[in-house]
C-alpha cells in the first residue's frame, strides 16, 4: 500500500541491501548492535519507530522536484516509481521523515539524495517556510491524507533540480513530465493517499 | 528554565491542579489510571512523553497572538507571563504540542484556550502555511532556538485575538504592547531560548 | 467583455448611478469639473486613464471572499453577478485598481464596500504578501490572465466576510458555495479571462 | 536623494552613455524619434513618465541580492552603490518599474542583469509570491517607505546569484556582506527611505 517512505536505509548501513520486510524481524537488541554499524544518527529500531507512530506525530518533509528554465519557471515535474512494502510499484513523491538532531534542510537534501542520488544537485530553498502542510492520519476518510502507520504533519516543498537523477534503492526511475500536459494530469490520477493532491498545490502556487 | 510549554492538563484532568513538578513522581501505572480520569487523547504519561523525546523530533504550534484594528494592521502583540517548572516566571508566547490524532487547527485552538481562556475568540488562519517554522535543538548553539528537553519543529502563526483574555494554570497574565514602541523591544529581549527571534520574524512577516 | 472591474463611482460621486457607457462623453473639462462633487481623490478621467493604461503596467487588487468557520476553515466562497459594460453579465471576484497615493489595505476595503456593501465586515489580512499575482496583458494568449483595455498587474488576497453582503452598483448579486462542491467547479468555469483560475489558486492555498 | 531606480537606458539605447540629468531636456519630439533609436519596448519619455507618476501607482520589482551554500542557506547579502540623480554616492538593492508588457519576470531578470551584469546568472523564484510588498509614498512620513517622485508598490524578492557580478551603468560596485556580521548593520543603516526595512524583512522571511 503506497505511503509514506520511511526509515529506507542509505548504502553501507546496517540493513543496507535487505528488502524492507526483513526489518519485521530485527529486535530493539540487533538494532543496538546494529547501530554499531553506522545507522544514521536519529534512526530508530522497528519497535522504537512503531511506538512512536502509535504515539505522537511524525515530522516529516516531502518535496516536489521539478526543472526550471532560465526564468526560473517550472518547465517540468518529477515523479518516482517506487517499490513499496508489499512488492507492488507505487508513484511518488520524495518523502521521509525527520531525523533526530537532523535539521529540515538536512533531512530535504538526505531524502532527496536517497531517492536521486549524489548528483542530482538539488537548489535547496533559501527560506524555511513551506508551500503547504499535509497533515497524514491512520484513519481513512479523516482527511484527505492517509496514511495507515501513522499520524505524519508533512512540510511540503519545491525543489529544483539541476543535475543527473540516478534512482537509488528502492526507487526504479524518475519520470519528468510537464506540468502543462496530459501526462502530468495521469501521473497525478496515480498517486495515492493524497499525494497528487500535494502536486496540485504545488502546481497552483508555482502558477502553473 | 523557561522552555517550550507542554503537557500542560486542561481543567478536569487527572493532573489539573497539581504543580507541574509533581508530574516526575507519576509512574507509567498513574497514568493508566489516569487515562480513566479524561486526559485529553493523544495525551502523554512521563515516561512515554520522554523517550520519544530523545528519540524522534516533536511537533509544535507556536503562536504569536495580535489586536488588529479595523483595517487589519496590528495594534497590539501579547506575550504571557508564565510559571515554568522550577518556580520562576518567564516570558513566552503561547506553544505547545501537537499531539497524537489532533489536527493542526484543533492544537492552535487548544493551546490558546489553555493560556487565554474560552472567550479570547481566536481567528484561526483561513490556510495552514505558517510564517516560519522554528528548529529547537537540545545541544545549546546548536541554532538560535534551543529547548534543553527535545528537538522540537515549531510551526508558526500569527493569530488576532478579538475576545477577552483570562490567563489560565501557569500563565498569570498576558500583556499586550504596541509592536512599535519601546516596551515591544524589551520585551523581546525577556524572551529567551529563540522565543524572541520568532516575534521578530513576525514583526518582519506583519511588514512592522 | 468580463473584465477587471475599474473607476466604478462610489455613492455621492459625482458620476454614482451612471451607466459605465455614459462616461465614455465625459471630457477632461468635465472631469475637472466633476473633481468639485467629490470623485475619490486618485480617480482618473477617462482620457488619464486611457493613456495610462496604453503606457505602464496598472496596479490591481484581487479578492476572493470567502466565509469561515470556527476553526478558520473556508465552508464558502463568494462571487459575484455583475453586468458587464456591455449590458451582458458576468461571473466575477471582486477587484479594482489602486488609486494614486491609496494604500493596499484602503483598496481592498473599498473594493469591498464597493461591491458587498458597508457592513459585510471584511477581515482584512494582517500582512500583506499576497497568495499569488496574476499578471493580465491586453494581448490574448500571451497569458493564461486576459484584459483587453490594459496590462494590469493584481496582488490576490483571501478576505473573510463575517457581516451581511448587500451587492452594490453594477454589482447584481453575490453567491456563496461550498468549495468542494460541483456548483463550485461550475462557476469556476463561468469566470472568464483567467479570474477562475486565481480561485483555484486560493482553493489550493487554502488547502481545499 | 536616494530613490527607486529607475528608467536606467540599457548598452545601445537612444539615451545609454548620457548622464540622467541631460533626460531633462529631452521633449516629447525627441522621445518619439528616439523610439526609433532601440528604446526597450515600454520605456516612457520624460513628459509621460512624469505625468503617469503624479496619477496612478507605479509597478515596481525590488531585488535583494544573495549569495547561497550548498544547503540553500544564505551566506551573503549583496548591496549596490550607486550614483544618484545629484551626483552623490548611495547604498540600494536592485530596483525598477515593470514596463508596459513587460512579465514580472522579464522586470526581475532585466533589473538584475541592468546592475550586475550579463553573467550573475540569477535563480529566479519558482514562483512569484514576493515576501513582502513596500509601498512607497510621495508624502514623507505617510509611511516607513517614501519616494519623492511617485507613489510606487514594490513587489519584493530574494534572489540568489550564481555567476560573476560586474556592475553596470550607474552602478559603481556590488558589496557582498556576511547577513550575520556587524558589516549588515552598518550597510542597512546606510540604506534610506525603507530600503533598509526590505532589507531586514527579508532576513527575518530568510530566518537569519
Amino acid at each position: 500500500m503506497p505511503v509514506l517512505n520511511d526509515e529506507v536505509p542509505d548504502d553501507g548501513d546496517f540493513d543496507a541491501g535487505r528488502r524492507r520486510g526483513e526489518f519485521d524481524d530485527i529486535t530493539p537488541e540487533d538494532f543496538i548492535h546494529g547501530s554499531n554499524h553506522s545507522n544514521p544518527p536519529g534512526w530508530l529500531g522497528p519497535a522504537d519507530i512503531s511506538r512512536a507512530r502509535r504515539q505522537i506525530p511524525i515530522a516529516y518533509v516531502e518535496i516536489v522536484p521539478v526543472r526550471t528554465d532560465d526564468m526560473g519557471r517550472v518547465s517540468q515535474v518529477g515523479s518516482l516509481l517506487h517499490v513499496s512494502d508489499d512488492g507492488s510499484i507505487e508513484r511518488t513523491l520524495i518523502t521521509g521523515r525527520v531525523l533526530f538532531h537532523e535539521t529540515l534542510r538536512e533531512a530535504i537534501a538526505r531524502n532527496i539524495a536517497k531517492d536521486l542520488g549524489d548528483i542530482a544537485l538539488p537548489m535547496l530553498p533559501q527560506n524555511l517556510q513551506p508551500f503547504t502542510v499535509a497533515e497524514f492520519f491512520p484513519t481513512p476518510g479523516l482527511s484527505e491524507f492517509y496514511d495507515p502507520r501513522q499520524h505524519a504533519i508533512a512540510l511540503c516543498y519545491v525543489v529544483p533540480i539541476a543535475g543527473d537523477c540516478k534512482p537509488q534503492d528502492e526507487t526504479l526511475d524518475v519520470e519528468w513530465v510537464d506540468p502543462r500536459g496530459d501526462v502530468m494530469e495521469t501521473f497525478i490520477g496515480q498517486m495515492v493517499n493524497g499525494h497528487g493532491k500535494i502536486v496540485r498545490q504545488a502546481l497552483a502556487w508555482l502558477g502553473v
